[in-house]
């Protein structure tokens, strides 16, 4: 909101944009389906497009984003396209680049994501930290205590491999394999692991909660910059539009 | 363009706006239906939302429109109304008010537009209009000479409505019904009526062609005051929907 460029730009890419590009993107498709929206806003459909915006603005060669991501980042290149070719050619068509851990599971095994509640967030105690672990799914097939596990089916292991150096986290593979450890011995292992890190994060979290001032000043002096970019590549666009008289 | 606001309300109604209420407005429906449209564009289909920021942003009671844009008077006043839940009740409802001839027929019989290539412009020669009312559609039912015409049914007769007076227009009617005149005798009388009003205001258009500063500046200075309401009312908007920070 800050740099209402976007808004400028999202609406221009709306008209080379064909609406059946933005019905197939999955990840409007899942929210449709998975939340059971029966009527999904224009601004849902439209929401990768004005992702497509906010990543064009800065002329970027690369993305950095999780894979999840990567058909918007598909999108982003297509509009990119076709927006070169029906005006001038403005915009790079910028590649996914995968982050280092592409994908975190929440503790329903789907994406970690806010609009599903399966979340732990950065501001989570240890202890509401825990009470989310201890529930979490595991392999499936895995019922009884005594029947063994398969490390690569179990979203707690993807959180192991995050947080659990490689010595630890292979005995949990192997005690899992094997139904030597139990699916609570494991989180336990995890727990040992996440809640040191988790808890450097939520005392950086707070010490800039206790400081929204502070906050601010660094929003406002990143839009501002960010602004600037935004309208040099906005007067480039309009000249390429035929929208200045 | 000029005031880049409206892109930015566009954006925020399209949160509140269900697709579907996009997919049923006529006039979209139409465009895909008669233009055989395959992939109709994400901005085609929000694009009577995008007259709804345009409207609302000067928050009026009235709209004047002609009687094919009553559907998107009706769709601006469900966004005010869902808008007004949702966040705060800052827009009013506005309602239609028809222009006097809420509907000019193109030389096909459909609604005058340029999108259907079936219009009379006001730069046009007089050779240019007469070529255009000659060949005009008239009652599809009055195919020979001596059949009678139904002037309730002829596009050519709305033109009357709208140029000639009434008793000459009544004459023409009479002559139609009973087969009286042919229909290039009507469409003489209605080019009488039809040349001299478009003369002065295709005069009075090529004055403001000659004197392109002048039009610039009245459209800065238009653009100008509009902004102005545009902004205070995007103020209201954005602490609304809490984007301030």
């Amino acid at each position: 909101s800050l740099v209402p460029e976007h808004a400028e730009l999202h609406l221009l890419f709306s008209m080379v944009t064909p609406v059946g590009w933005l019905e197939r993107v999955p990840s409007y498709k899942e929210m449709v389906e998975q939340l059971g929206l029966e009527s999904p806003s224009y601004g849902l459909l439209g929401y990768p497009l004005l992702q497509s915006a906010d990543i064009l603005m800065y002329k970027p060669q690369w993305v950095p984003v999780g894979i999840d991501q990567v058909p918007h980042v598909e999108l982003t290149r297509e509009v990119a396209r076709r927006f070169n070719n029906t005006w001038k050619p403005i915009f790079p068509e910028p590649q996914a680049r995968l982050t280092e851990i592409p994908k975190v599971p929440g503790t329903d095994g789907r994406k970690m994501s806010k609009s599903y509640d399966n979340a732990i967030y950065l501001s989570d105690s240890p202890d509401a930290i825990t009470a989310k672990i201890r529930p979490m799914i595991t392999d499936p097939a895995r019922k009884r205590r005594s029947d063994p596990g398969d490390p690569d089916l179990c979203p707690v292991f993807d959180l192991h491999r995050i947080f659990t150096p490689e010595a630890e986290r292979e005995g949990c593979a192997t005690g899992c394999r094997t139904a030597g450890i139990g699916c609570l011995d494991c989180k336990g292992v995890l727990l040992t692991h996440l809640l040191p890190p988790l808890g450097d994060i939520r005392e950086r979290r707070q010490h800039f909660a206790d400081r929204p001032k502070e906050v601010l000043e660094v929003l406002h002096e990143g839009s501002r910059r960010a602004r600037k970019t935004a309208q040099n590549t906005m007067e480039e666009v309009r000249s390429a539009v035929g929208l200045e008289p």
